[in-house]
């Protein structure tokens, strides 16, 4: 037993996977779940992720080997100002949010000296959400991000590495800046790219009969819920924009050649986006 | 027997898997197929999908109950020429592109009067080519719509569609332009997007290590073959331009809600993309 008591702080589909990944591995002994929304925290409870509802983050955190803030990216900050005075010095305290730089900020600016943070993305989110959905096979054989800062103490980027080893996951470490630089293009412009091409074609058209599978794959995450999307989006604007405005270049640049009717420009923009592919997703 | 003797002029990817899916179905006897690179013709009876080679269009067609003009957008309509004068009068053509207006009207150009011909588009294209990618369940439980103008004739009409059942495919019908129409939405701008998607992120950032479902599936069929997806792009401009323009305009309004940090806004534009998707992809 790693953790004999856990705290897991937002009982919703990302913290119920990995509580869940831990309990089955035999990691965590108690969890004490906290959410916003009662009701979600007793789905969590129902399901066995958590073994009791507490009625705060502190009241969870208090007396806890290892703190889950599995809340949305705009969220971590306050929640780590909600468990500071709560925490045990020896815990370990990790978050799950899709955005680092901010965030790993926001919660060392939160906890105590010398508290024993570490930052974490897990690359597997799913277009899910809520406890129902939590699976604690999510991380097998997924990378989890580590993303360490000058603050980060040794013992504790340690233990967290086990733990996401425990829940099956392979784990990379890099500075939260560069974490974001790559997470915008692995995924949020990926996401923007769905929602807009789901938006774009909201227009009372009955396309289903014809859907194959370049329009299943390219609108699966406009599926995604909306708060969580939004938080990230706006938390990782720096590095989205830019990306954003090469993206309308891009379709831009295929748009003219259509209109044209220039069929080699076409085709070397298509050829580039094969190239492209083979990098981006080998094999 | 349906078909006692079949001509498959293309004998591609898509070409390949439906004599293979006739083949297996016992609707067809003897294929004689052409294409201009004689090496793909080889594999092709390499992998016994037709049983001989012809010299051209003309001869593999000659005698044939079945004509399938399996070649892209932009060669049907050459192909019908070429096959037009060696055709049996009783004979069924057919044509496999992903855009129906301007092949279906260079195919009656071509063919003389009446010939027993009906557009098809089988909606099961994948990123593969070549007829070692070949796959004699490739229409099983998908649909294919057949595009009957006011030249065709009923009894080619019902023949068209007693294949693609033995293929495995559902049959639908609609006007050749109401399917460029859906096409465009459904496929062609999907295409684009994974296209310039995969072409934005071709900025030498080593994502791999990142890459979730949100790339893999948004970028998958970034890897379709340029002269295919050219053709079919130059084909359906018409109908695909004023996507491009609202695909571009859906972009920009969730960039100037990040640049804004307008929480409100971006949220409904994700929550609008939570709906078309559902509606567009049901289930």
């Amino acid at each position: 037993m790693t953790f004999a008591r856990a705290a897991l702080v937002g009982t919703g589909y990302l913290g119920g996977s990995l509580v869940g990944a831990l309990e089955r591995a035999g990691a965590v002994g108690r969890v004490a779940g906290y959410d916003l929304s009662h009701a979600i925290a007793e789905r969590a409870r129902a399901r066995g992720l958590v073994d009791e509802i507490a009625g705060s983050a502190a009241e969870a955190a208090a007396g806890a080997d290892l703190v889950v803030l599995a809340v949305p990216v705009a969220a971590v900050g306050a929640a780590a100002r909600a468990v500071a005075g709560a925490l045990d010095a020896h815990a370990l305290v990790i978050d799950l949010a899709s955005v680092k730089a901010p965030v790993v900020a926001a919660v060392e600016a939160a906890l105590p000296d010398g508290a024993r943070y570490v930052g974490c993305h897990p690359i597997a989110g799913r277009e899910h959400h809520g406890p129902d959905a939590a699976d604690p096979e999510l991380f097998q054989g997924r990378p989890c991000v580590l993303t360490p800062s000058a603050r980060t103490r040794p013992d504790a980027l340690a233990a967290a590495e086990a733990l996401w080893r425990a829940a099956g996951a392979h784990v990379l470490e890099m500075a939260p800046e560069r974490h974001d630089r790559l997470a915008a293009r692995a995924s949020h412009l990926p996401h923007v790219a769905a929602f807009a091409l789901a938006c774009a074609l909201d227009d009372g058209e009955d396309t289903a009969a014809l859907a194959g599978g370049s329009l299943r794959d390219g609108t699966r995450v406009a599926a995604s819920p909306p708060p969580v999307w939004r938080d990230i989006l706006l938390a990782n604007a720096a590095e989205l924009l830019p990306l954003l405005a090469t993206f309308k270049d891009e379709i831009a640049r295929i748009e003219r050649a259509i209109a044209d009717g220039d069929g080699a420009a076409l085709a070397a923009a298509i050829a580039r986006a094969n190239r492209s592919r083979a990098q981006l997703v080998p094999g």
